[in-house]
């Protein structure tokens, strides 16, 4: 049971990217990183996101997932880490041959640590 | 290792229903779905529910799943996604051979997008 | 895939303790269980903690592993359940040979329920 759970926990924790790693490469140029929010919510609603966050909602992903680029690593989030929208978009993501992680902690994290957001207008 | 991913997302995502679907099926008249308030608090706590819950508190699964009905759908849910109380009720139902998820996002993600919920008298 | 679901659902389960299960120890002399707080903040931003816990944040636990007690069962816990504090802090605990789990519900569920804590002097 032991390795049954260090399996488990590896792998879970392999989906996921912290956030320190994302912001260290937020304002370089060629960042390999592209973040992308995959709330399915009107700007309105939205309010705000990340700062530079490129925004494709998880329930049209399937149909656009072939415009992004292989060269970037994509690092998914919602709302919170209590929804399965991130997780939903990771695997889209990843069976389509991306690079591929979801935020820890998602935006609730993010914004939690004060870290960098912009305002969306409508 | 993406292999790994891979499956862990998808075994990971099966546990779980989205709240569209459960909503579409809501005021239907022989519904798939019953909706299960698996919170361990009495109701002065809870204060209100998902509309037309069935409220069985976790540590009642247990000795209670044997009145439950085997050609309906169950979908488990508690306060938030964070706690682990969705998916004790989601195993007790499954070893019991009840078709049943967790509801994606818990009564936090429902209310927080409006819902229909009810209000519950004590 | 009800197998994959059941043996996924037993695995994650095994990783978490019930606060309940804590709480009955915590004032016993003997208590088996160590509360770890592996918040990644300093204690002018943490502010208050579970009532007795040790404070090893997550980035500093792999240099201070070796000093833990392989006698105790460590349980750790984040700000909440939706980062992924908890489960590094639990495979580092794991991998070194601990007996350790994760908090259900984290510090956010705990408080919650009111269950006693403690204020941290900066």
């Amino acid at each position: 049971m032991q390795t049954a759970k260090i399996d488990l926990l590896e792998t879970y924790l392999s989906l996921y990217i912290n956030h320190f790693e994302v912001l260290n490469h937020m304002d370089t140029k060629d960042s390999p990183y592209v973040i992308l929010d995959v709330r399915n919510a009107p700007s309105a609603v939205k309010k705000d996101q990340i700062k530079g966050a490129l925004a494709i909602p998880a329930k049209d992903l399937p149909s656009k997932v072939n415009e992004l680029n292989k060269e970037k690593t994509y690092v998914a989030y919602d709302w919170t880490s209590g929804t399965i929208l991130g997780k939903q978009a990771l695997l889209i993501l990843l069976k389509a041959g991306f690079k591929a992680y979801e935020l820890g902690g998602a935006l609730e994290g993010w914004k939690g640590m004060k870290l960098p957001i912009e305002t969306l207008n409508e």
